[in-house]
């Protein structure tokens, strides 16, 4: 390691013609990118190239010249459009040689399943000159690790299940000694049910404070209908500073928002429903319309869901809604299929029909068709009934009939969030 | 357009130090392939960068020595970070003049809302000498179409509700006419619950007949777990003989996959089955077990599906199964609640209580727990009930939990399908 530098700014470059189509896009990147920043590397350019040697050479040198460490994903199989060795060693002005080692584990693989090595799988046996060789778990191509002139360049397979555990291995073999001291934690903070708009007022007035800090806080905000995730992260000289500063944050966060958050450790908003029923050994009953078995399938994703929900009733016809729920006839009349009083008499109905605990009625309009002036496309009605007691809302969401049906599913769990915290 | 060159080969560069987080990529350059695409111009080259303009200029000289059309997205906002027309002007070697239509424009566009036009904005009025200027319906960031030296740049906004208009409008007014003659022409046959190496060993001997054909088909193959899709492509003189030459190959798959195909015109599978019951003037219910709704919420992703679907049961636990369904317990001891008999006893009873034509029975073991050496996780059993008759089948699907129940729900909407087509 004798004068080699840190690497501070990354390039990640994609090789493969399929990733220029409309269908396809790299998502490599985001775990590579993932995996350098939490050690401190931040990446400053990325790109996707087709399988034409001279042009990946060209993007190749062009990233070295922004960066001091390159990582290309895909372009290391045994076939004429693999050519990623061929451009690197280009680039960098490097010969390629053959390594009888790498030759003979891909005669033994092949041989293992019975089979003669094809020819075109010796180009995978060739290196860059003073290369180390990254084995491959999972696949033929093995990658190759660069130190030169103070700058890094990694190559890597492209499939995810073969890039994956070897970018972990280099990254902790071969990049951590290099950037040694730098620590990069984060946090998530997730809120559901509230637009990034409200959030990011809220929330604004801190951001100046973490960024004086010491170490500083850096905020990033990810946004879709129905939630809201604050990412924080923080370089620190060891962990226990780390967390320190983490937790300070989040406690700030859960200062300004109260009860809005339903998580600070990574757990999505159906584990988080999941695990407040466990722990009280209650069981839930859903009473869904307008999402059609959304928000029951989203607490089915957890595993061991079976512990706790008991059952769903999808009552899309008001025939359902009688027949399974007992929801009175004259209820429709009186009141509309949507609206707050038919909620209230599912969620009851379930929670009856089902002998559990806790149970959630929805009903609504999830469009594009069936609003009016009074009742337009996004109007939902939930409630939610437990022992000697329920509660029931009304909304109006925005967007298309899916995004309606999320956002409702968001709100009906949130709804059991916060009854459940409560008792 | 006078000695204008018709351009071929594009360069894709999104800007804005977001993108270069592990929790955002680039989207809008699929849209953008896509319409360039439909033009008969090829992406050979896309990237990402961040907010600094030394280094865009240096991508956009990259860019446009590999393309002779660069498209660049985001960068044209009011702020410092903001630097996309200063880079490209840089890199063209040609000036920025600011153009007084458009800062009057901004003025009226904030005087509409009452508000001063604040300093900052006046940037989003600089020009690049010579360039068309392409209004904004949905912001402020006007885009630029630059013509030079027999290459084409091209400035549009970040936002897509922003973009996606005016590249629309841009593609229809300066890049049509330059390409005139070309056209792309796709079509997209879809197929369910088969791998892609089974498909890829059926449909691979079509290819090359399909490269040598005049006009030649391209192809394209989009698989996930649970579902194919082979994107067809054709750039022919005519609409006439692209369609005729795609219906060819259509007919050619068809031929190959008889009854696997569920689609040909876009269609997901879930509309597939709302037009077959639609057809019929049938209602369908859904008894759901491991699926935990997921097979009924997608029936209803479908505007207008009301009409058919009925109600769905999703009965987590045997007593539901008992309770809603009438299922025997003597069935569980028997042969498990994961069990043909089981499944078939789900459907009967979904179909009698709902007092529906047809209806599905799913039950299976989604893990990553539940599974025995006879029944390991991923094993599902469906079946189906209809006027007289019935089917049921048994199913092996791998992956996370999420893909099983995924799988599970396809094939259930197929049995749903198969089962359609015949009556």
């Amino acid at each position: 390691m004798h004068g080699a530098t840190a690497p501070r700014r990354a390039a990640i470059l994609a090789v493969g013609s399929e990733l220029l189509t409309p269908f396809r896009t790299d998502s490599n990147s985001l775990a590579i990118t993932s995996a350098l920043n939490d050690l401190g590397i931040r990446v400053v350019w990325k790109a996707i190239v087709g399988d034409q040697q001279d042009e990946l050479a060209g993007a190749v040198r062009h990233a070295l010249s922004l960066a001091d460490l390159l990582v290309l994903t895909g372009g290391l199989g045994p076939t004429d459009d693999d050519v990623t060795r061929e451009a690197v060693a280009e680039a960098l002005g490097l010969p390629l040689e053959e390594h009888e080692a790498i030759a003979e584990g891909l005669r033994a693989r092949f041989a293992a399943r019975g089979l003669e090595m094809p020819a075109i799988n010796r180009r995978q046996a060739k290196v860059i000159a003073g290369a180390t060789i990254l084995p491959n778990a999972n696949g033929t191509a093995p990658g190759q690790w660069i130190a030169a002139g103070g700058r890094y360049v990694l190559l890597l397979p492209g499939p995810p299940r073969e890039m994956r555990p070897m970018l972990a291995a280099v990254l902790a073999a071969q990049v951590a000694p290099l950037v040694k001291g730098a620590r990069v934690m984060r946090r998530v903070v997730k809120i559901a049910g509230r637009p990034e708009s409200w959030v990011e007022e809220r929330a604004h007035q801190l951001y100046g404070a973490w960024r004086e800090r010491v170490p500083p806080i850096e905020e990033s905000t990810l946004a879709s209908p129905g939630q809201v995730e604050l990412h924080l992260s923080v370089v620190a000289p060891s962990e226990a500073e780390g967390h320190a500063a983490l937790q300070r944050a989040v406690d700030e966060l859960l200062a300004v928002f109260e009860g809005e958050v339903f998580s600070t450790d990574g757990r999505s908003l159906e584990e988080v429903v999941g695990d407040l029923l466990r722990r009280r050994g209650w069981r839930v009953a859903l009473a869904e319309s307008c999402t059609g078995g959304l928000a029951c399938s989203r607490l089915t994703d957890v595993p061991g869901s079976s512990d706790y929900v008991e059952r769903g009733f999808v009552t899309y016809s008001n025939r359902a809604k009688t027949e399974l729920l007992g929801v009175g006839e004259e209820l429709f009349a009186a009141h509309g299929a949507v609206s707050e009083a038919v909620a209230e008499a599912m969620a009851a109905g379930a929670r009856a029909r089902a002998d559990v605990e806790i149970a959630v009625g929805i009903t609504g309009i999830a469009g594009p068709g069936g609003g009016s002036r009074e009742k337009p496309v996004g109007t939902v009605a939930i409630a939610v009934a437990w022992p000697g007691g329920g509660c029931v809302e009304r909304y109006r969401f925005t967007g298309d009939r899916q995004a309606v049906k999320f956002q409702a599913s968001q709100a009906a769990l949130t709804l059991l969030r916060k009854r459940l915290e409560q008792v």
